[in-house]
């Protein structure tokens, strides 16, 4: 079980209060994760952060840190972001307790990261449409404002009670794509529509956001990636003596 | 739905960071829960309680404050500990997933009460036998300590999930026993073992924790207990005259 909690990381994405970063240690530990990646994290001169971490420090110490969302996701096979809310260009949100057992079977696979935004202002919509699928936690429609911590918390517990679980039956032998080989095909796809004049740069009508939901609604193997991609050179060779 | 999370109370026993109420009123007005008792808060001069509930300070305004744990209890038809660890003589514990649609079952019917203990000592023997039933949180075992606002923010989502599903079958129309009512059966029985010497006080050897394990895993309905009481006073009859 923990071989897949391991391969899930937690990123917090510019976190403004250095107790939720511990109190985020401090939960994630508590369910058996233990990879924390943090996008500009706060400044902490007081030690907050480790006060709030309670004995969790070797998740602190173990932190790898970030300037931008893309170098946290590097390598990972599956991303998704935690929200409060319905956001495009993303498809519709999954509740925590329904992704969390598609995220410990991906962690079977390679490496999985759930991404938490800012306190007040959330995920950028650039962030957010890093990620595969947006998650969120059932919250009362009157008050739906979890703590960052009391967030990690929910979610680190269902990804422990799904690792626990028998789960989904096993996955296909073939490797997922990386967020890499998928974000080289969505820069392919654009650059094929955009060469094709599909694409209109000055009236692009959400076509890429489209086109991203839907494919971010697959769960791409490296080998369909490849496959999509070397169509898409073979349906372009004409367009390069085009001009 | 919300009536059902209304009758369910967060009671905190001695807690002794004023921080984690205001995290625990946080947590419960998140997922739609109201009802915060406090045995022997805390002191909160710096106002603590009320910046970290941010803006769950209307819980925190109703909040019960008693001196001891019986009253927070009063009136109630199920109370559960929050626990760590297996203790005697309670039953075997149950995790907080199973626990809360039988949670929101009874609190259909009546008051519903879920105890947690102060941050180092949980409860004490004594509070943890006025409960009906222990109920944990999987953890991870190296590291099983989780923060007083995160396991009532678990507590309470697992709660809100099993007020949402369908639920249990409908439960019967008899009322269930109150706190009071199951205590004082308690005490009657106590007194018929010792009246009879049943219960040798100089060696009880156990025996009213094993009734009280036996009876708290029945839930017990106020007809049954008037039937036991009844059966006591008849059974001890007899009894009165000797001397």
């Amino acid at each position: 079980m923990n071989g897949r909690l391991d391969r899930i990381r937690i990123v917090l994405a510019r976190t403004s209060h250095p107790g939720n970063v511990g109190a985020a240690a401090r939960a994630m530990k508590t369910m058996g994760l233990s990879q924390l990646w943090l996008v500009q994290p706060p400044a902490d001169d007081a030690g907050v952060a480790r006060a709030r971490a309670a004995g969790a420090d070797d998740i602190l110490d173990a932190a790898r840190v970030c300037r931008r969302l893309e170098e946290a996701l590097s390598g990972t096979a599956f991303a998704v972001a935690l929200t409060t809310r319905r956001r495009e260009p993303l498809p519709p949100p999954s509740w925590m307790r329904e992704a969390a057992p598609r995220l410990v079977a991906a962690a079977a696979q390679g490496e999985v990261a759930l991404v938490f935004g800012n306190e007040q202002a959330g995920l950028s919509n650039e962030e957010a449409a890093l990620c595969r699928l947006p998650v969120m936690i059932p919250a009362n429609p009157a008050y739906s404002s979890l703590n960052l911590g009391a967030a990690v918390q929910v979610a680190c517990y269902e990804l422990r009670l799904a690792a626990l679980e028998p789960g989904l039956p096993p996955a296909p032998d073939n490797p997922p794509a990386t967020f890499e080989e998928i974000r080289h095909f969505y820069e392919h796809l654009e650059k094929a529509v955009t060469r094709t004049g599909f694409l209109d740069p000055a009236h692009p009508k959400r076509l890429m956001p489209r086109l991203r939901r839907l494919f971010d609604r697959v769960d791409l193997e490296r080998d369909e990636v490849s496959l999509l991609r070397g169509m898409l050179k073979t349906f372009l060779k004409p367009w390069e003596k085009v001009d």
